[in-house]
């Protein structure tokens, strides 16, 4: 049996969707929305707990979607599993979708936990992690969690970066990756104290340091720590008695006439070039 | 003698900046806009000729600039060098200007010439290049100029990414690189003639190829060649008969979920490693 049609804009569903939208109603309800079939997909297939889902449907269509047909395939998939699919009416469908994306699904979905205990259960003996201090822009939140999945870096702390991870922005730029990365959100003490405790080097990327990122060891637990580019990180990660005797401040040579690189475009080079020396130095 | 103050939105001054906005007539004109006190500073001392200059003026403020410091202090220095600085009445620069930016100064300038022997004249014995191919989002050409700025990289090739180059926001995500940094716009058959006669080495990123970047060799003169994320580069550069005996397709590892890398991350991997190894093969 499909579900009903839902064609009015003040069906309590609809409502739920469009509060979403805002940042103080997704940590209120701990329920986020994941616009995209390739984005939706990737949630699934990395355990994150959808709730129901919405299908574009045209008006008169009698209940049947109005999607392209990587979305059909996914809604196949759903109705296989029995899953909960709401057909809705586009122009109320609209509403409820947040940017210009035109596929037509939508997923209402879970917060996944993001605490260090679920985190330190992901990873793997002498991880490599990337630690973002203050980063604010869900775009490059999330394209610096593509880099992360991409390069294979194990895990993200988002320090201080606000309490809002579930931003379709961020989900977009990173292609869903931010579903697969093991993620935990902290305070930059908390993160310190946590990576002190579990004998990670920190490695932090300092604009005026003095030694090149490609002078330092890569191979053991390590953590490559980022701050924002205008801002660049706070105090306390240029503290040694801090961040511990084994700790380091790298830079990336900037050899031209700008003076910082782009967030993700710096995390890239550090995350590959990280574990190239880690790979090259088990074969 | 300050020039006269513009206060209606049809002044022919006016009328061409907001024309400017369309690539056809940037094309046309071999004109362009360059909106921001960083970009038009960049722009000036990387030697593009700026045929004058639009100051944000308030209603009834006599002709004083209404802007930031930053932006006092280059118009002084047009002032200074008697260059001709147009007051603009608020509501009118809204026009002329292209987007969000509150800078309130906006400098006209000549495109400039972008062929190959001019490109030439500016690059070192054995440079290190880039080709970008079919790269449309002026966003991800900018940022790629970036990477290249801070890794030192010698000379950008655009290949067939259409041939507009001086959109606003190719500028702005430049963050002024764009001027700096030595460029031609070609074919990309021109292209491969051209790198071929000069006997640089091409090294192509093509996503299935087995050789992982990290294999080769970058010294010597070498292009290091991109196409879009969505699209890759097109057969021409899979043709060794084409591209030459010596030429290369390498891969980034894609250790992930996702099957491919933002342009700007990529290139800033390859660029800054390339750059990394030149520089150890020398000392």
């Amino acid at each position: 049996m499909p579900l009903p049609l839902i064609t009015s804009a003040s069906n309590p569903r609809v409502k739920h969707a469009a509060a979403l939208r805002e940042s103080r109603r997704r940590r209120k309800s701990g329920e986020f929305l994941i616009d995209g079939v390739r984005e939706i997909d990737r949630a699934r297939k990395s355990g994150v707990r959808l709730i129901e889902v919405y299908a574009r449907v045209e008006r008169g269509a009698e209940g049947i979607p109005a999607v392209p047909d990587p979305a059909k395939a996914l809604l196949d998939e759903f109705e296989r599993d029995r899953f909960p699919v709401w057909p809705v009416e586009r122009s109320v469908f609209a509403k409820m979708a947040f940017g210009d994306r035109n596929e037509g699904v939508l997923a209402l979905a879970e917060a996944p936990r993001r605490d260090f205990d679920l985190f330190e259960s992901k990873l793997p003996d002498d991880p490599l992690l990337c630690v973002l201090e203050r980063i604010e822009k869900p775009g490059n939140i999330g394209a610096v969690f593509r880099s992360a999945d991409g390069a294979g870096v194990d895990g993200i702390i988002l320090a201080d970066c606000g309490g809002d991870l579930w931003h379709p922005n961020a989900i977009r730029s990173s292609l869903g990756t931010l579903f697969s990365v093991p993620c935990v959100t902290a305070s930059a003490d908390e993160t310190i104290r946590w990576l002190r405790s579990r004998h990670i080097r920190i490695a932090a990327a300092i604009c005026d340091a003095a030694l090149p990122y490609s002078e330092i060891d890569y191979t053991g637990a390590t953590a490559i720590v980022l701050g924002s580019e205008d801002e660049g990180l706070t105090p306390i990660w240029h503290d040694r008695s801090k961040t511990g005797p084994d700790s380091a401040a790298i830079v990336l040579p900037m050899r031209g006439i700008a003076d910082s690189l782009n967030i993700s475009n710096a995390a890239a080079i550090l995350f590959y070039h990280a574990l190239l020396r880690r790979q090259t130095s088990r074969s």
